[in-house]
């Protein structure tokens, strides 16, 4: 949004050789010409890659497939997950949480992703979720009223609810709606422990922002700590927590991370995405924008308005003619139906044979292409399909502040 | 508390003479030599002085004797009193708002006096009120937990329905008992309409201060907008408000104030009181202090320790011998005693005769203070007797959300 970079990061950047600045934070990303370097990203937050090993493990401890999403590198970096598994495999349970600030009523593909992770790390774990739809964030970023941000809070959560999440393990919340009692007080509790310095470096707060945005960070801490859940966990402030979020919300955790032991608290573990790339993407090098209806396949999109953005916007690494085509084969590095394939197209032999005979010339963008606009239509089709079975009561049954009895079975 | 002077104030101050600082702000009180100078700190806050007409006015439209705190000056400033009365002429009612920041177990004096003087409100305009306890403030700006805050305030609850409030016309929360909802939405509103540097000028916050203090503001602020309080008040959000406060409180409604226009709300219309005074004091230059048992009178004083400190502690205009002060009377502008019974001695003619008689030299120091023991001990003991009615149950009942259908009866 408005707010601009961290100081402290944008120089720890320009250190060592003069390189183009990328931005990543919760209100901007913004990458320098080869796109994000996620490498650096990591080195930078100081959190881990996930590695082929860890993967294996996931599969092995749930004894499960890993999501393709996992296994495919999309969810690429972690903070504490391996303490995590070795807990979870003495027995201790632990609990999600993820969320969304509800700032668009249509969502795109790429805001569906955490929440299709979260859906796999549920099944899979069979654990609890706590979902957090920061209104209050909209409210302060974004030119909207409280009313508005309620509403779109409202209807985000029957797109997130369709994505399939157990009502006996899942509470979905507002920050206006559910802000108070223990939620509230652990806010104070994180608040205090954080210096308003110690929030400019993090988040890149000016002066002249309003004090809103100041006081937000606390309200995203607060999930990650089972005691902001009274009606769930009870007093049990010790359960795990792990968080799947897209990178850029790694700044609110760290923070958190760093004062949880000040609070007797644990530190929420977290598993986190790559930015998933807009249609006209050259590289990795934007998230797609809501702003901008050509960049994003919305969930709200019609089969044909699906094949003509593809067509049209989804960025080719093909050869400009089909003689050359045939001859050079595509690059598989830029070609964002590709990439989208890599996300969307379950079956890992046919992804594979697609990748070859695209990549020697045997198959060409319009054919990829054409199988990317089967994948996501019948995606979308089928989320539009759950999303229309989403009833208010539904909405209020996934709200209701109640105790979730067999959360862990 | 650690928290500086408003540098800007200070600033303004040194302009002209180089004069002495006064720091007046929710946090510190501290004078120049010649004690807390109210005309200056009326000039510089930028409210209005009560004047007699004033009180005369209140008088005529309450149809009661105007409370001997307002017709002795203890209170002495306002805020769009004026246009608040022209209002309830015309049959528009209001709503009080006062409160407290619950730091310590035993109240004294000074701790009692918004409170008695806002049972007064109450009972002549017969209008209801909102009475906060900021439990989280205390654990912001004290080494306190959670925990300890919010028994302090509903102990200190106790002391305040101890004086005498109408059930029926009352409600009282803590702020870790009560904020969400509207309340949290009036936060987030009122807090997007003020800027870290707004809130520096206002308050004098330092960036090694945490975040914590910085989001507060809005919190006190909140009260202040009847929507706030959708139990009571339903979608009135126009009904006016008063508050009574000591001047100390007076930034966080300049900053109310300031923002209630932008929210289309009404601004709040205030009546501050001065500090009452320390028994050691000499001019006005200091509150009384919480952390100085001998300083104050305590609402858990026995008769046997209010006549100790007042003999022993209360600062004399008297004269060194008794026959000096025969001759010379002693001095009304610094005598504690006096300044104590100008507040607490209701009967107006007796009052007068001790002043009269201690100017002039007739009555001696150790009189005006025998009267001033009898008169205290009266008070507290009364007070003591009140406190002990107040069960749990009774504490429950009034922090009951709850609506009060004959608020306004």
């Amino acid at each position: 949004m408005s707010t601009p970079a961290p100081e402290k990061e944008v120089a720890a950047k320009q250190d060592g050789q003069e390189e183009e600045e990328q931005v990543v934070n919760p209100w901007e990303v913004s990458a320098g010409k080869g796109g994000i370097d996620y490498d650096k990203l990591v080195d930078q937050f100081g959190c881990q890659r996930i590695d082929a090993a860890l993967v294996d493990r996931v599969a092995r401890i749930t004894a499960a497939p890993p999501h393709r999403f996992l296994r495919r590198g999309l969810f690429f970096a972690h903070r504490d997950m391996s303490e995590l598994l070795d807990l979870y495999e003495r027995g201790e349970k632990f609990y999600l949480y993820t969320g969304r600030g509800p700032s668009s009523e249509a969502l795109h593909l790429g805001h569906l992703i955490p929440f299709m992770f979260t859906k796999y790390l549920q099944d899979v774990f069979k654990v609890p979720l706590v979902i957090q739809l920061t209104d209050d964030e909209k409210f302060f970023w974004k030119n909207l009223s409280v009313e508005e941000c309620k509403r779109l809070a409202r209807e985000n959560a029957k797109d997130i609810i369709a994505c399939g999440f157990d009502i006996q393990r899942t509470f979905i919340f507002t920050d206006f709606g559910f802000v108070g009692g223990k939620f509230f007080e652990n806010m104070a509790r994180i608040a205090r422990c954080v210096t308003y310095n110690k929030a400019v470096g993090i988040f890149g707060f000016s002066p002249e922002d309003h004090i809103g945005k100041v006081s937000f960070p606390p309200v995203q801490a607060a999930p990650s700590f089972p005691s902001s859940f009274p009606h769930l966990f009870g007093d049990n402030d010790q359960l795990r927590c792990l968080i799947p979020c897209a990178i850029d919300q790694d700044p609110y955790f760290r923070m958190t991370r760093d004062v949880a032991p000040r609070l007797g608290y644990q530190k929420p573990s977290l598993i986190e995405s790559r930015f998933f790339p807009a249609l006209q993407a050259c590289g990795e090098n934007t998230k797609m924008s809501a702003s901008d209806p050509n960049s994003a396949i919305y969930v709200t999109d019609s089969p044909k308005e699906i094949k003509n953005k593809i067509n049209r916007y989804a960025f080719s690494g093909g050869q400009d003619s089909v003689e050359l085509h045939r001859k050079l084969g595509g690059n598989l590095d830029v070609d964002v139906p590709i990439k989208y394939l890599n996300f969307f197209l379950e079956d890992d032999d046919e992804l594979e044979r697609i990748k070859t005979e695209y990549k020697e010339g045997r198959m060409l963008t319009g054919e990829v292409k054409q199988r990317l606009v089967t994948v996501l239509s019948e995606l979308v089709a089928r989320h539009q399909r759950a999303r229309a079975q989403v009833t208010e009561e539904i909405v209020d049954a996934f709200m209701a502040v109640r105790p979730l009895p067999n959360m862990f079975g």
